[in-house]
């Protein structure tokens, strides 16, 4: 009897969740040491009630001025964005900011590596594409072109990320195969 | 009648303002890309008004589990604490977190530069100490030693970074000294 194949199926949790526990992995193990940014957030009203904690008792998202994720591998400033679609067959780039796009140029322009981690939820794919294949969709659309990257431009100009146990997305392997 | 010295006296600034105006600069100037990472949050409750922004209810500061700033400088990731001190005579070890002196040595491990920018507020100084001086003082401290590290201590075992106009707090320079 042939045994069965090992499924690594994960539905239910977001990619930020995979890449936490992976970012874990690495920083226990003294591989990598990478860690998603703080959500910002506008405080207007804080309580600071005797004998207890500070309370925020108003306050507003903020747009973030940069990426999800940095840190250090390798002695490389590393630095990515995480998105997720739903799409099969392109990937949106409306969830990108003018602001992120930037931060990644100015971030390669210093020698660092930028990227983003893309997963297509349906399939459970996941690819790494460096900002600078990022960078030239979102020129083709601010010139007027299509507004996304499809299934097969993503497939041809990134790194596909298998899905393992642990760590779940080891994004470190595709990030040696573009230093290397 | 010889001309006016030139004042850069700041008082009423922290050193976090000017930090974040000199990490501007650099950025504006193509000289470094650091970001002030912002202050993590645990969110307990959030409204969602109609035709509104969201906003949040109950929330709390919850304890910072690296350090306040990061990002690129010439390829090398670079990290650091900032801290002010209203002391004339040492610099108190008890703001800092067993944590944060953890992640310093895993940046270190990784290849990355790691270190604390420490101002004196009553004489306007500041100083960059790197995290490898800074870790031999904490395990002093740990080893029953002295709480503090001295005055004299910091001087002769940091880079004193001069007040500047324009950037404020010049301390890419001192990274220019380590790594060159
Ligand atoms: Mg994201
Ligand atoms: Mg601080």
């Amino acid at each position: 009897r042939p045994a069965k194949q090992m499924s690594y199926s994960n539905r239910g949790k977001t990619l930020e969740d995979d890449l936490n526990e992976s970012n874990q992995y690495y920083l226990s193990n003294g591989i990598a040491v990478i860690h998603k940014k703080p959500v910002p957030i506008q405080i207007v009203d804080v309580h600071y009630p005797q004998r207890s904690a500070a309370v925020i008792k108003e306050a507003y998202f903020k747009q973030a001025s940069t990426t999800d994720y940095n840190g250090v591998y390798k002695g490389k400033y590393i630095d990515f964005e995480a998105k997720e679609t739903g799409s099969h067959t392109s990937f949106p780039l409306k969830n990108f900011h003018e602001h992120q796009i930037e931060h990644m140029k100015s971030v390669v322009g210093q020698g660092g590596i930028a990227f983003v981690i893309m997963k297509f939820t349906a399939g459970e794919e996941t690819f790494l594409m460096q900002s600078e294949s990022l960078v030239q969709f979102w020129d083709r659309m601010l010139s007027g072109g299509r507004k996304s990257i499809t299934k097969a431009e993503v497939e041809s100009c990134s790194i596909k990320i298998p899905l393992g146990f642990q760590p779940r997305i080891d994004y470190i392997k595709a990030i040696d195969s573009i230093i290397s």
